[in-house]
């Protein structure tokens, strides 16, 4: 009989940060497509659109006024998921139909006055500017709530309304589904084993090497071995790091060069600006000691063959179980076959 | 202080069927949308397309000629996800890369010769053809696979690359995650309550009335207390069944007019072919009695606001948790509001 080989054959990877599990099939990225294209953005935005919300200078939806900001900018989000002062609602222990109130705000913030930039085509310092906007808005937001949720949708394939380089905060009075899932994992696993999980995981990969993407000095970024999406990448500190507010400087500032690699490795794949949503995951504001978590961005890209050819999390997906069609390691591979000098600056 | 109305506070849900909540921002739906639009499908299909790789007499990829049929034409996916015959893969307790192997295979339902129709655009004769086929799949698979999902991608937005009528099913040697949560469930709740949790459900959903959206004299879709999608809708038999395969042929026949009149308030909402992916679960095939199980479908469609406005489940909802822009009362009553007769039927 033939021997199982994870190029070959069809098998399932367990995801131990949120208890899932994924089914490979390695060689179906082959079959022709006949159906929805993406319409990648275009190259040519200029560096100030009078009709773009977010421009330094410009008028939003409610009137008010953008500052001429040279840096990055923060505001409340005109239309916000959430509210600072929702009443409690009743207490309900219904085992059908429960609901509880939620409190929290949301933020957005933009990274660059410069309306045609993106993450990989910003300098090192004004990197630096996002990801010290990022631990401001991280600390400030903690004094108050137990989770603060730092993010980027970027792309129209991402229900980016607007291509200005901006992310968004939203913070929340109860541990979102994600963060209680990844919370429970991670002190399961610091229980049995005495060691942070995505401490242990990051070693691991670091001498494996195969599903490596970027290392700079303080920095790791994996195709992790339970991806999802068809380019999926954890982004992880070297060493143990609760939350971005407890990063040295020096991991902040490698920091910046580690995301400035990662994004332009993933434009350079198929000369595209490359859509994703991202986000940051620490330990919660919640007053534990939180020794099993480690700090990680997860970076969750749809493109799956070209600029306009996604992946679809649907009918199967949605009912059953989330499908790729490449393992981890092919889609490594392909990411460290391109540069990691972004395709408009290589001058090339 | 004000009192908590979740038709204007933001609050969280509780899903028991998933053990997951979702947040609920009633009055998001008024921001203004600047984002990626979807393109309608058009509404002129031809009812033989010679390029169509499923109407009857045309040739696939593989070269294969499909038959002359007049109802539904069921074939193995010629870029099957899974296989029937991989080898074992060797046994791991590994706790960070852990893999399995997985078997199972695919298949394509025709559910129409007819290129140009939708399901609600079926006759009840031919919807009752459908169900018999998801009938006879379900219980062929059944003898050698534990799960058998049944499901359709309708729509260029649900990653659907074929306008032809169709939906597929994909048979597992394991429980895929969806069917293993709600296994665990819903067997929790009948050890604690001594009835189904979705037998119950139901019981409480006609009661109330606020989110039902069809009641047939077998069957009733209600916009779920923890609907996720928009308009997501959960379609539950009114007595207990198990399996497809278990229904009555008065269940059987009474499904075609429901399924029928969902669709067609689906397409009536925003006068377009409602895209949506939709699939069943039902008991296992594990050997196991499974009373606390109860059959039902799953309809997720991605639309909004209008035929071109989607909800996108990203960023937030990809990091920290699901976040809906609308109640599901909200939605019910919009659903209820239009028509149960399609609009390209009704000869108006
Ligand atoms: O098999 P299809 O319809 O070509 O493909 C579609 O459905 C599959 C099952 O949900 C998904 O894995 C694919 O991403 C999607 O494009
Ligand atoms: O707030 P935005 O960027 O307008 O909206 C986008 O991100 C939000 C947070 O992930 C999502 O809820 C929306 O569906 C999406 O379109």
């Amino acid at each position: 009989m033939q021997k199982f080989n994870p190029v070959d054959h069809p098998h399932r990877r367990y995801n131990p940060l949120s208890n899932q599990w994924v089914l490979v099939s390695p060689h179906r990225a082959k079959r022709p497509w006949q159906g929805a294209q993406e319409t990648p953005s275009q190259n040519s935005l200029p560096s100030h659109d009078p009709d773009c919300f977010l421009c330094p200078g410009n008028i939003r939806v409610t009137g008010d006024k953008n500052p001429d900001y040279t840096s990055t900018f923060v505001f409340t989000n005109d239309f916000a998921a959430l509210m600072t002062d929702t009443p409690d609602a009743p207490q309900s222990d219904d085992r059908l139909m429960r609901c509880e109130s939620a409190r929290g705000t949301s933020r957005v913030i933009c990274f660059s006055p410069d309306h045609s930039k993106t993450l990989p085509e910003l300098s090192i310092d004004a990197l630096i500017g996002v990801i010290c906007a990022w631990q401001e808005q991280t600390a400030e937001l903690g004094q108050q709530y137990p989770w603060v949720q730092v993010f980027e949708n970027k792309g129209a394939a991402m229900g980016c309304s607007n291509p200005h380089p901006h992310g968004q905060v939203w913070a929340n009075s109860f541990l979102p589904n994600e963060a209680k899932r990844e919370d429970d994992l991670q002190r399961r696993y610091f229980k049995q084993n005495g060691s942070p999980m995505l401490v242990d995981y990051t070693q691991r990969e670091l001498r494996d090497g195969a599903r490596c993407v970027i290392e700079t000095e303080h920095w790791l970024a994996v195709v992790p071995w339970w991806a999802a999406w068809p380019f999926e990448t954890l982004l992880l500190p070297k060493t143990a790091v609760k939350r971005l507010v407890d990063l040295t400087s020096a991991q902040r500032d490698d920091l910046a060069l580690a995301l400035k690699k990662l994004t332009s490795r993933y434009d350079n794949l198929f000369k595209c600006s490359f859509p994703y949503s991202m986000g940051w995951h620490g330990a919660p504001f919640n007053g534990e000691e939180n020794q099993h978590w480690q700090l990680h961005a997860h970076f969750y890209p749809p493109l799956l063959r070209s600029a306009s050819v996604r992946k679809f999390m649907v009918g199967y997906e949605m009912l059953a179980e989330t499908q790729r069609d490449l393992t981890a390691e092919q889609a490594a591979e392909r990411l460290r076959a391109v540069s990691d000098v972004h395709f408009r600056e290589s001058g090339a």
